[in-house]
């Protein structure tokens, strides 16, 4: 049975689902980042998963970046599947402004998470699931 | 026309190419690391890719891990798309092991990449070859 690690979500906040990832929000308002988390049991690798699901996982990298975008208008996306600290299969897909706190570096590993004051949280999350149409309530 | 970033053309040496990306291996001994980089020109966004150039661009990615799996034998593949620096898209596919020059950190903007000396190169791109047996002569 899928069950989100619990570092991913201590560190995330929930957005929704799409048909095979949930969505997160991370909890740090230096940059506009979901984090997808296919939710099958046992995942580590892109290549632990079937063809047909790494298609979709594509698509909702895609509809996740398309989201963000239309949200925060980042000069660039960045995707990153690292696992080496969560083992867990997740995805980040990062807004990204010139000048940004970790800029041009990855935001992996770059200083200390700001969590989203209460406001900002709703709106951003509000913004997001206006930009997400084809999310469902996660489990 | 597409036509080969000069930046990323100069930090990697050509493997050979999938049907839609042309593959390239960073010179840097510390990491065993591809990037794959989509044949067609002006992208910069996985989403400037049309679905189906999506789907086959991850199961090149796949490839591509399963091949660093074979010759590596990593503990995790790390895989990015940045671009911050470099806006043709591309698509990192890292093998990292415990312990490694960056770990558990990501390899983006960790240290100074040391070139291969020739015998490991001829060695590595051989095993690639042989691990990667759909590749064709890059163009």
């Amino acid at each position: 049975m899928f069950r989100l690690d619990p570092r991913l979500a201590a560190d995330t906040l929930p957005v929704g689902a799409f048909a095979l990832s949930r969505v997160r929000l991370m909890n740090d308002a230096h940059f506009p980042w979901l984090v997808l988390v296919p939710a099958r049991a046992g995942l580590q690798e892109l290549t632990d998963l079937a063809p047909a699901d790494r298609a979709t996982l594509m698509e909702e990298i895609a509809a996740a970046s398309r989201a963000l975008r239309a949200v925060a208008r980042p000069d660039k996306i960045n995707v990153g599947v690292l696992g080496n600290i969560v083992a867990q299969l997740h995805v980040h897909v990062v807004a990204r402004r010139r000048g940004d706190a970790a800029w041009p570096g990855p935001v992996w590993g770059a200083g200390t998470p700001e969590p989203y004051d209460d406001d900002d949280r709703a709106r951003l999350l509000d913004a997001l699931n206006a930009a997400l149409p084809d999310l469902v309530q996660a489990k």
